[in-house]
């Protein structure tokens, strides 16, 4: 089982060593971490502006594009989402083992 | 079927209503949405020089605080993850049902 | 007298009513203090990587960036930059006054 | 003559090689430009907050904590802000010798 951010995650993996103009996705990761941190941090700002305003609608988007360009960051700097998953379990003092077994059970 | 992501939004949703002075999550969403959208770009920003600086290390553990604090902000926001899932299948083209029904699967 | 930042200052300020297609700055204040925070949160965000990675010239020009797009959101938001300094002033024990007379003298 | 930001700047120059327990300043510095930059940060997304809640008062106070992290950033750093007065002339083509005139006039 995975889930969307699963899916997301592999499609970015896939775009690490691809032709920088045949997305967007390539285009950002071929600029290097620097840059992806640069495009992480402005959707982050546009999540923050749309909480800030109460505005429920954009906060739905921009928490889309947030977790987006995260998962574009993890893959620029070599992190994958499962280890970041698992630092999460660690400190709510789920093991690593179960954590893995619950996502695929 | 869930994943920690879920397991820590349904804890995180525990401490809307309770005592802020019971847990620091409780006490963050007290303090209302901007509040809670300013510890998320806190965390962001951190997020931001790890990957900037090249430390895979930090990187890690910071992603971990930046979903964290966007799980909180969404909370305060009144959104839910799923609702971003779904936005992210949405534009990957993937249907919400068939979203829902993968990550149950 | 006056330094760069009120020169920047003044000629913002006479974009506030200009045709939003005239200038940069115009169109930026036509859209409003949300958008104009927006856009100073992308200017912070590359000023933070730049210090993060040690680039002395790009911290230079992305301070430059960071200045020019925090006066177009104190015009925004209907702050002058006087009472920005006024503040400062407050915080290290100079009266305003004093502070005034001395930038003017 | 120097202004409010000129005065802040000498005394934050001060601080580099201070006793990082005798100021707030002294301590921050201490840590490095990475730890600045996060402190910046945090202080950029507090003002974009006030801006995007429209309260006028808090993007003052913010404002200026974002111009005092600006000097302690620049500081640790190694760039005057003088150049980046420079930079901001240059882009509006007042040269900086002018520039350096019109300050001291």
């Amino acid at each position: 089982m995975s889930d969307i951010l699963d899916q997301l995650a592999a499609t970015i993996a896939t775009r690490r060593d691809a032709d920088p103009q045949a997305s967007y996705t390539a285009s950002l990761l071929a600029k290097g971490p620097a840059k992806c941190a640069e495009k992480f941090g402005e959707e982050a700002v546009e999540a923050i502006v749309a909480a800030a305003r109460g505005d429920r609608a954009a906060l739905t988007s921009e928490a889309a594009d947030v977790l987006y360009h995260l998962l574009v960051l993890l893959t620029a700097g070599g992190v994958t989402l499962d280890e970041v998953r698992a630092e999460l379990a660690r400190r709510e003092g789920v093991s690593g083992h179960a954590e893995k077994a619950a996502r695929k059970g």
